[in-house]
């Protein structure tokens, strides 16, 4: 399975290419393809420190959709919609949406756009044939990137596709411990996706570091 | 210190007396007092059954808001309004509000009024001089009654003062395996209010029971 990451060469993206490449084939986009090609090779060079091996190639945005047939979607919330507006060749692929549209003040909270979630304002700018997957939204972007420690966290994967809904599942599954979760439809997605500013905040006035969620 | 329970006799409110009462005196409220009489007794027997004493008396709900220094509102969202108009002397109190404005079609979802939360809600038709706090809104009503299991769950406490924060907070940490978390002000109340019903799709669609968070 190609797993292709648009925004690979930022802070979670980066991680996502490091914890999965040892597991899935990885396609990491850029905007600026060296870029990327440089990602790739910091990722290798960390995963061989760690005696893995891993599939890893560093190419633009556009190629990143192209040769993936899983594209997930790693940039923050304002870049989104100027990226997508630029890419093309979603039909038929399940694109992964691991975005949080956040604003902050004093504190962090949930600002949605006026389709009701990031995840829904992704579905509505791909083709019809797109299956769109809320997953991996509540993961601090720092605990992707330390490989020596595992991720064990809850993901809630939100989906109206079964068979999108199982593979990207068994996905978060194969990563260090996480557990993935059954979230409900597509719709369902604001409540997870307004998990990360309450994380944020729950850091910020504890004093505490990438908190993330388990459910119990 | 003295603990009122509007709202006393359902299934959080009874849930929340059993908990309280071995530690601090717990005034149960009920739009009926002879409910609350019922409730008490209930408890005082369940509580004997585990050799534990307390301290529990059953009262109307405008009694346990005059003789209580913190008021716990455990009614379900669609009666706050209601409610809370027939009541009095919330002057110089802390008011705790573990309430989540839910709906549901084929799954569950945020729905808040407009004042952004059932917590700002419920700030805006109290007088100045009380004090709301948001706090244990992610738990289930089943585990609060469950005196044989721990309550092993993370509470963010949302509030705009720090002394009735640290109030609420100790007493949150005094309930069985509870951790509070300070979760900043009462205007980030909704992120934490819209915690519940994530959990509820998640337990909803993997098929689990009385699904509470964790932060990690």
């Amino acid at each position: 399975m190609k797993i292709g990451i648009v925004g690979g060469t930022g802070d979670i993206g980066g991680g996502m290419a490091l914890r999965l490449s040892p597991k899935y084939d990885v396609i990491v986009g850029s905007r600026e393809e060296t870029k990327a090609i440089t990602t790739c090779e910091t990722c290798r060079e960390t995963l061989q420190v760690q005696g893995m091996e891993c599939s890893l190639i560093g190419v633009s945005n556009q190629c990143a959709v192209d040769e993936a047939d899983i594209v997930v979607l790693a940039i923050p919330f304002k870049h989104v919609a100027p990226i997508l507006k630029t890419l093309t060749g979603f039909e038929d692929k399940i694109v992964v949406s691991p975005v949080n549209p956040i604003e902050r003040t004093t504190y962090f909270y949930y600002a949605p756009p006026s389709e009701g979630s990031a995840a829904m304002m992704i579905k509505g700018m791909l083709p019809e044939s797109a299956t769109v997957c809320a997953a991996f939204n509540n993961i601090a972007a720092n605990r992707w990137k330390m490989l020596e420690e595992e991720l064990d966290y809850s993901v809630a994967v939100c989906c109206d596709d079964d068979g999108a809904r199982q593979t990207v599942m068994e996905i978060v599954n194969n990563v260090s411990h996480l557990r993935a979760y059954d979230a409900g439809p597509l719709a369902a997605a604001s409540v997870v996706e307004s998990v990360t500013p309450l994380l944020l905040n729950i850091a910020r006035f504890n004093r505490m570091r990438d908190v993330g969620v388990k459910f119990v």
